[in-house]
């Protein structure tokens, strides 16, 4: 039977009985993903449980995170044997565990941790506070259960997930909880500027170089409301940037001061990537949608058939009517 | 006689018996002076305290700070009479109180608030806290002893101290206390991510298109271990950026990973003003006073008299020397 709503002390209660352990996350991860694995790994080695990190993708572990202590730990899954118990964390249903989805189906027991409302709660033990700012956060207050004392390996990767999830504390859920944890966690012996350095000055030439043409080629219309940018194929080529380094490309498009509206367009082959984001009260999501795309309210995308030439009066002209 | 070690009860005690109140802070203002000035003015208020805020530039608010509650209550200096108390916020010295320094000579008495530690404590009574995170910070422990109860106005000015002081909370003095003070001003009503979107997310397109033109031109040299990027005046003219807009342009450059020394330099006419950043345990302030200029390890900067083109190959030699 699952329990939706397990609480912590009978998590942790289900990980100290558990004769072999695997922790992992969801694919393409990000800070809070690869941060909370890790930190409730070293937690498990703390309490005595023998736990593994896995891997979810076929990919190396970004860069940015490379500084993790016991990052060198993370394994692909065909590599393990199924579990006693699999934590999945920051994940929303098991598809999204990629490479570690059969672990998680043969294990003893599937645990659930995340702070995603719209998790599907398909573990055997379910604990999901949205009201969390990241799943490093409820891992860090799973750690008096497991009667674990947080060293500074353990803070340093639960506060990295913290720090990545509420984009260095700017988002809506830099709650006072949230900047509360991360003193703790700082007391612990984090090194925040260490962290901060490795997490965002880790850019690649490459990728400096197209933020660099990106900018440059910013136009404002409609008396400066609305903003956009592109990027081609060629710019890939010719500066060496990788094509995963355009992630946060339309937040710089965003530090334009006065903007409603701000859009990025990624040209490929024939087909058009768009990113949009809303400063003010607009609704991108809704515009995204248009084009049959999604998202919500301040983010949103889709993807255009066709050459960004004949998108971009068309797109403008939506953008404009959202905003009257 | 000088009191250099006044407690808050103390210039509190001070304040309340004030029959007039004018508080300033340095020249060319940042983020701290003007949220505290402004926070200690909104407290006073509260306190039944009359009180002026001064700018002590001739400039204007910079627009990133527009926003703060009560901005436009700031007056020039000529436009006030001497008051009974002068405070001064996070100003080391009184020749930096800039066009506000006869009023501060002039008044009954001066009281000193601030959290550098090279504070020439000049007013009768000074409290100068280098563990303090931010001058912001100081006055929001400044509050009970007047016994006043922060607003969401208040707490917005201190809090938009307090994170420009820590850079975002990435930098040292990011400490357990500094995010903990964080969390309570929060809790007080904060909009975190209005107040990021004013302060970071204001740029002008001039001063975008001009970071584009830098990261478009980084240079990476001796194995990668050395970056720099370079601006001329006709960078100005061509992308309508203005010469203040370029203070942060050096952390862009910083954002390279990999990199342990980067340099920016500003050519204007026959001179080249060059700043430098260590990433690693480099000391770019040995570099710099070695070229007439100063700084510490981590930040320094000099001025060239000359070309950029003749700098350039007796800077990186220099760079090379400090990093065997």
């Amino acid at each position: 039977m699952a329990d939706h709503d397990s609480s912590l002390p009978t998590i942790a209660a289900a990980l100290k009985e558990a004769r072999s352990v695997v922790i992992g996350a969801h694919v393409d991860p990000d800070g809070d993903a690869i941060g909370s694995v890790l930190g409730l790994t070293l937690a498990c080695d703390l309490a005595g449980i023998p736990a593994t990190p896995v891997f979810a993708s076929s990919s190396a572990v970004p860069g940015s995170y490379g500084f993790l202590p016991s990052v060198n730990r993370f394994r692909r899954a065909a590599m393990l044997e199924a579990p006693d118990v699999f934590v999945a964390l920051d994940t929303p249903s098991f598809a999204r565990l990629g490479e570690a989805e059969p672990l998680a189906h043969s294990a003893g027991r599937v645990i659930v941790i995340d702070h995603h409302p719209d998790n599907a709660r398909l573990g055997a033990m379910s604990y999901v506070d949205p009201t969390a700012a990241s799943t490093g956060s409820i891992i860090w207050n799973l750690l008096p259960w497991l009667r674990v004392a947080a060293n500074s390996d353990i803070a340093t990767c639960l506060y990295t997930a913290l720090l990545t999830d509420t984009g260095r504390f700017s988002y809506q859920n830099t709650s006072p909880e949230a900047l509360r944890t991360a003193a703790a966690m700082v007391e612990r012996g984090v090194n925040v500027q260490q962290v901060f350095t490795h997490v965002y000055e880790n850019r690649s030439a490459g990728a400096l170089a197209l933020i660099g043409r990106t900018l440059s080629r910013i136009t404002c219309v409609q008396a400066g409301s609305v903003a956009y940018s592109w990027v081609s194929s060629d710019d890939f080529t010719q500066t060496g940037a990788r094509p995963e380094e355009t992630e946060n490309l339309i937040d710089q498009v965003r530090s334009l001061g006065g903007v409603k509206v701000v859009f990025l367009m990624k040209s490929s082959g024939d087909s058009v990537r768009v990113s949009l984001r809303a400063k003010a009260d607009a609704d991108v999501g809704h515009i995204a949608r248009s084009f049959g795309g999604g998202g919500h309210k301040a983010a949103a995308g889709f993807t255009w058939s066709g050459e960004a030439d004949t998108l971009l009066p068309v797109l403008l002209q939506r953008v404009k009517q959202t905003l009257s």
